[in-house]
């Protein structure tokens, strides 16, 4: 089976995020005046095999925390999703 | 009322993803053999507020057409969640 993880890796909240604060001033310089905050992350895609839900989902977790996310630093959400076969 | 955007700014898929394959490969070389495809991208997380979803909506979709993605290049997608007010 094949899944879609779409991974969105941010900045802990207590962490400074100077590109989010530079995003949100632009946003008010284009004046969007009703953001009040800003967080800027990375968002990983990635397609991977699995026999089930939950492999896949320990899978990708691993994935976040060997590479892509700094666990110091960062915090990461998962979301999956199911590729239907077209050819099954 | 106050309105989380998760957005999630990526490139099209016929557009080159160089930071993706870097990272397919690194994942491999970590033996994680059932990964078919990354592709790297952007996530933002923006607080605004609105009076309902639809002007949240429209709102934070006007960000990324002028600032957040490039429509060249790129493509999004906006995930939206309400924050619920802890003083009302």
């Amino acid at each position: 089976m094949l899944w879609t993880a779409h991974i969105r890796v941010s900045v802990k909240q207590n962490v400074l995020d100077p590109e989010g604060q530079a995003v949100q001033r632009a946003l008010h310089m284009l004046h969007f005046d009703s953001v009040t905050s800003v967080r800027v992350g990375t968002y990983v895609c990635v397609q991977c095999t699995a026999n089930d839900e939950a492999e896949a989902m320990q899978r990708v977790s691993q994935m976040c925390d060997t590479l892509l996310a700094n666990p110091v630093t960062e915090q990461y959400a998962i979301q999956l999703e199911r590729v239907e076969a077209h050819d099954a």
